[in-house]
């Protein structure tokens, strides 16, 4: 007998495809990942999104009559007047009628969402920001991707391709970022951001490993220049937050990503700057700013409960 | 026999109360205005605001009965939670509970919005923005006023005090706001920021009257120094857009205030520097820019029709 009460996930990246089965109560049930074969067809790249789904049923001993959705994060994002998926760097993929290659094999709704969004929203059920209708979460990693929620749902503009908190302009003509553009957040609060600016001042010394952690950790230590990176760097991120602020006036904002680790050595001096920086924090009080909860199953628990969106 | 087909506007500022009587094509039938008298007890004021409301309804030739609504734009905001209006600096009122202070003296449904986000509105029901569902309105005048339309709807964040665009940070660190904080898109975007910019270059000479429009008219005229100004002042605002679309995707941004007066000579550099600095523009496209319709009458039509916010 089916009981539909399962809902099957899948996170897309340039390197793997990681499904889940999830549960009614957000737990992850089993896992399968294979890897992506970037370059392939999308014909064969879509079928392997299916096949590992799949593989992911079989491995929680279920079958997909128990699956009531399948719900996928990508970092992409569908055009929601066109139904086309814009973009898919990792693969190369420009206006795919992603859809149609999806349905040709899964017999299941399906919905494609940006991989920030989705963990965004797996936060809000499930993790962090549970219990609230309006968060923003920050994802401080290689880039910084963002999942803005309002009442209850993924805001991401008008034609679903907005919602690019990492591209907010942060510094007027300030440093390139990767998306050609100059002075975006994402160039002053990735990871990869604070390596260039640790790599510059001349942190690293021979025998330290070049990442964000090793400028925390030094800073930690006592290192002057460590301890300046680490100033210049939560005060960027607290500017940028401050304008999100002024916009959304988010109930909860969950910061996620690699530098989240460095924990209260981070969200101390983080929230410090934000009562000094924000417009009307004396007057209307700021948002409890805290560390995302549920790592990289975010993205697969949000993914599997996508369907909820439409309601 | 009364028709309740019309609706009553009030445009509240540090100066005047002005008033309308606006029908059901959007047209303005009546105006009236009398001194804000700033400096007077809450009570006196509000009651004031009932009174020149009822000399437009007079002055139409109609009666209260013939009212469905009051609608009500003011330099200040609702708490959406609290139902408080927060603060209204032009009175120097803070956490006043509005509502029971106007229901004393009108015996209509009422609602209070910010003027900027009642401007915006009115450009989307009966101006600019006509047909569209989602819409940005940047108002370039003393300060940088914005008001955003999400699904049809005035968006202002989680607790309606939000949407405060000109208080974004375009340039960290830099020019002091009238808010108090640093880089403000209002400190390089406003008409006096322009006006500032202008003054500190010496570009006014004694016979010239020091306003924005002497800026773009000077800069016409091929003055260097002047062209130099308009320039960077486009460029500010381009990367202040670019934000905004980046998290919004609107589907037409509409300029207001002071500065758009410049028209085509503002809008045709804003295009193009847009399509360069935008994320995204080359894939997905952007927006059109175009100048607001309504003038100073967009925030009293807006208002009149709040209440269909509420549907």
């Amino acid at each position: 007998m089916s009981t539909k009460s399962f809902r099957l996930a899948l996170d897309v990246g340039g390197t793997n495809l990681a499904a889940a089965v999830v549960d009614q109560e957000y737990h992850i049930l089993s896992r399968e990942s294979i890897p992506a074969g970037a370059g392939r067809s999308i014909d064969e790249i879509t079928s392997d999104m299916a096949k590992v789904s799949r593989m992911a049923v079989q491995k929680a001993g279920l079958t997909l009559e128990d699956m009531s959705f399948w719900g996928i994060g990508m970092p992409s994002c569908v055009n929601s007047k066109t139904n086309l998926l814009v973009h898919a760097n990792c693969f190369g993929w420009k206006n795919v009628p992603i859809y149609d290659y999806l349905k040709k094999n899964m017999p299941l709704p399906v919905r494609v969402e940006n991989d920030a969004n989705a963990a965004a929203y797996g936060e809000l059920i499930a993790g962090a920001a549970r219990g609230y209708k309006n968060a923003l979460m920050v994802t401080l990693g290689t880039g910084v991707g963002g999942g803005i929620i309002i009442d209850g749902k993924i805001y991401a503009g008008a034609d679903n391709l907005g919602g690019q908190i990492g591209h907010t302009k942060l510094v007027y003509d300030g440093e390139l970022c990767t998306c050609g553009q100059k002075g975006c957040l994402e160039a002053y609060c990735s990871a990869t951001a604070l390596i260039k600016f640790a790599k510059r001042a001349g942190l690293y010394n021979s025998g330290s490993k070049e990442d964000a952690q090793t400028v925390f950790r030094f800073a930690k230590e006592g290192n002057p220049l460590a301890m300046k990176l680490i100033d210049d760097y939560v005060s960027y991120l607290a500017a940028g937050l401050s304008s999100l602020i002024a916009i959304f006036r988010p109930e909860i904002i969950i910061i996620g990503g690699g530098v989240s680790a460095a924990g209260e050595q981070l969200f101390v001096p983080l929230r410090q700057k934000l009562e000094n920086c924000t417009f009307g924090a004396a007057q209307s009080g700021l948002p409890p700013v805290v560390c995302a909860e549920l790592g990289n199953d975010a993205g697969l628990i949000g993914a599997a409960y996508l369907d909820m969106q439409n309601q």
